[in-house]
């Protein structure tokens, strides 16, 4: 009887399937690193692969430039498994290997600042979306054997193509990481102090702080979707200097309203979209436990925050923190932080 | 005996000034739009000016494009006084009236989403950086009276120059208003769905939902100092694109290390970075009163929760909330959390 599940790669991802599996499947565990083997196995991920012992089913958690070769070298040394991986970037591997019936390509949407298996999971993947993409070659049993994956991990599967999921990602992921980092490094280069900055600041360029090591395959593997919209990022930006340059009141309003139109497009959570929510502000000493208090009070009164959001300035003894409710809570949010105690901004 | 303040123009930063000098100072109020005077004076931000009565300093609260020419017929109109604003952008401003030694330009850091004097609070600037732009010509008096108004309004006054106020602002304010916009207007024309959008779209689109008013006279008032950053940012979105096109893995990289160092320099809290602070993250479901829970046990343990994030995902049932505290509190904290019953992440 061949085991249930091979993790070829044990790092955050890896791991974190392994554990997310623990007590539904029985999992075997194989990483090139002994270390990271060592740890995903302690934390209770698998057991170690001996190397000969055959899985039902592979799925390979390497670096998106890694994994064809891996998928071609396991097909042929597990000829009766079905192979599936975990790549940010599905078309370079399809072309490699998209052809092999047993081979269905994968991507969950989950990660974090972290990596390695000390930083995996049980519930990484919990909720999230894992993106199933099929080759038009690869068989039912594959499909449904990756599908399974996802879902013992309390992933909700969506299928779509390679080409589709590389799209959609580096619109809605490597875009905005390209771009964090361009205006980060743009703000690097300046010898002005950048003490006056507020949230907006801070929000734009979070993302900049980003490990650049996996970033490197990621965008490089998907430069063929990548480098379009990063120049068409770049063309509309020199646009709007030369709007400015030339006093083009126009052409700048113009930015500014297709941006907020561009925006009430992201969505927020269960399709529901910044318009649909209403900001509280509450003004508070920058001391310990202010943050629990203005959210059981909240709590208290039978308010749902949908979302907080703390803004200390830099150097500052006070900070604002803002809470995000629905519209018809608004009022009643003023009112009972303002009942109890809160100083509530504009109340 | 002149009255000590006149406000002209009581939308939010005016009608904000009047009630942070309640029980302070006398303050007249003015503005042209009879609604919004009538409102700043039920609100108790002061009394309505007669038009002749007058005051020992005049404060005046429009947007950049207007403020020049108001200061000039004040000034003409009232000589004994001495005159301030809060113009977003003080060179233009100050290319016009500052000859006048009665007139000192200054700049208050703090705002909201939401304008006009319902939306006004007597402590909106309250421990915030309030930027202080006397010209050369600009008297003892002038610069003392405007300093005072800062001060009473609990804000901390800092003195520059109009042009390096306007340089600083163009990068840590207007620069990073505009790549959000243009960064949201290239996301809105795209036919692909955003579903798979996580935190880093949101983060990085957020404040291209700034109201656009404001913005273009902002934009437009500074465009000497934002152009060159714009085109300094399309410059190096194009070489990134042309680095995807061409595969050159060194310039990629480089500019991921480049946004990673330019991060380092954006400030958190009292001169602290994002490398001061660590992260812990709890696993909850998409239920009301999970982040209040999750606060009160960090405060529980005597943990201070410096600043809290919560990722929801669209669709999904469950979500994340990520803490961040100080990097001693970090095994500590994960460990009350997970003692409370609360699942932590990686733990």
């Amino acid at each position: 009887v061949p085991a249930d599940l091979l993790v070829v790669g044990t790092g955050l991802i890896g791991t974190s399937i392994g554990l997310a599996l623990r007590g539904q499947a029985e999992v075997l565990l194989h990483d090139r690193d002994p270390a990271a083997l060592a740890a995903a196995a302690e934390r209770g991920a698998g057991r170690v692969w001996n190397g000969t012992e055959p899985p039902a089913h592979v799925v390979v958690c390497a670096p998106p430039s890694a994994v064809a070769a891996l998928i071609g070298e396991l097909a042929a040394r597990l000829p009766d498994a079905t192979l599936s991986h975990v790549s940010s970037v599905q078309r370079p591997v399809d072309q490699v290997v998209g052809a092999l019936p047993q081979v269905c390509g994968s991507h969950p949407m989950a990660g974090k600042e972290s990596s390695g298996p000390a930083a995996a999971s049980a519930r990484l993947f919990v909720g999230r979306p894992w993106v199933l993409c099929p080759s038009p070659a690869t068989s039912s049993d594959a499909l449904a054997a990756t599908r399974r994956v996802a879902e013992q991990c309390g992933a909700e599967p969506l299928v779509t193509t390679a080409a589709e999921h590389d799209d959609v990602v580096a619109l809605v992921s490597h875009l905005p990481q390209v771009t964090a980092s361009a205006l980060a490094a743009v703000l690097g280069r300046a010898d002005t102090s950048l003490a006056l900055a507020g949230p907006g600041l801070q929000d734009t360029t979070r993302i900049a702080g980003s490990a650049p090591g996996m970033w490197v395959d990621v965008l490089r593997t998907n430069a063929v979707a990548v480098a379009p919209l990063v120049r068409a990022l770049a063309e509309e930006l020199t646009a709007v200097a030369d709007a400015l340059d030339a006093g083009d009141v126009a052409a700048i309003e113009r930015l500014l309203q297709e941006g907020n139109e561009g925006r009430r497009r992201v969505p927020r959570k269960r399709g529901e979209h910044d318009r649909d929510f209403a900001l509280v502000s509450v003004v508070v000493p920058d001391s310990p436990g202010q943050l629990a208090g203005v959210l059981v009070a909240a709590a208290d009164a039978g308010i749902n925050v949908e979302d907080v959001r703390v803004d200390h300035l830099p150097g500052r003894p006070t900070g604002v923190i803002e809470l995000l409710v629905q519209p018809g809570a608004q009022a009643e949010a003023r009112r009972a932080l303002t009942a109890a105690g809160w100083d509530v901004a504009g109340g």
